[in-house]
């Protein structure tokens, strides 16, 4: 396949293009508070969405974490919608805003396999600056209300090629 | 990151583990007959589910067309559930089973974003041998019962490395 070239679509959002790599903190009223290597990517194949996959992992051990994987399909008028799934066995709607290099999304569905764990609510912040990429996410898990769960630093490791 | 073992959970999948390449096509009576390259990657971190990923593209211009993600997430007794999405704007929870080098994967919830169409039900059949990976998927969309959409027919071309 020849190399594409960026959906207009997705000019709001081409400065997420690439990879990031950093560390993020995790806490929850569930769970002892715990520390994550992280590495984000977002690519595109000309099409108006964006690939997006996380994975994190243990800071010692190198034991693979979480990861979530989807797509990004920004809409008109700074909106913006994604659709993701997460290993641990839900998958995620989301309806969120394009401000500037600030991207919020908030789950309007969460749906679960048989045998995982349920989530009520997740919400993401995401702020780039100068090649630094950062995240915090709170989650509804339980009876406990949507609150911060984690956050994360990640700087560009590759650009958009 | 280490080169991880593969869990022993993936046992059972790990036939799958590598890269395919190959040809496809699909009809439906609300669209035309097509034909389609496809390519699709599972691979693993050492935990017990598969990363999955398929994309499309057309034939000649090489216009990238479909492309769906997520998660293979074997059970006890032969039984595996899947969380997908796909660049359109849906999320899919699968369950199904493992039977020798057959997988039946079938729909138990799909939802779509508010831009997204509404697709009623997928099944997909995938069938291994020789290093010749086959698919059938049938689709449920309007008022048309589930019927078959896709089938492709893909060759290995990197193995579990």
């Amino acid at each position: 396949m020849r190399e594409p070239k960026l959906h207009e679509a997705l000019d709001s959002l081409s400065f997420l293009v690439g990879t990031w790599r950093g560390t993020g903190r995790g806490h929850y009223p569930t769970i002892k508070d715990f520390t994550y290597e992280e590495e984000t990517r977002f690519w595109h194949t000309g099409r108006p969405f964006l690939f997006y996959m996380q994975r994190t992992w243990a800071p010692h051990s190198g034991d693979a974490m979480h990861t979530e994987m989807g797509y990004w399909r920004p809409k008109a008028e700074g909106n913006i919608e994604a659709v993701l799934s997460h290993s641990f066995g839900i998958v995620e709607i989301d309806e969120g805003k394009i401000e500037g290099r600030k991207i919020s999304l908030e789950s309007t569905s969460l749906t679960s396999t048989p045998t995982a764990e349920t989530v009520e609510a997740l919400a993401r912040v995401f702020e780039e600056s100068d090649d630094v990429l950062t995240y915090e996410l709170r989650m509804a898990f339980g009876e406990n209300e949507l609150q911060p769960h984690l956050g994360a630093e990640l700087k560009r490791v590759t650009g958009r090629d």
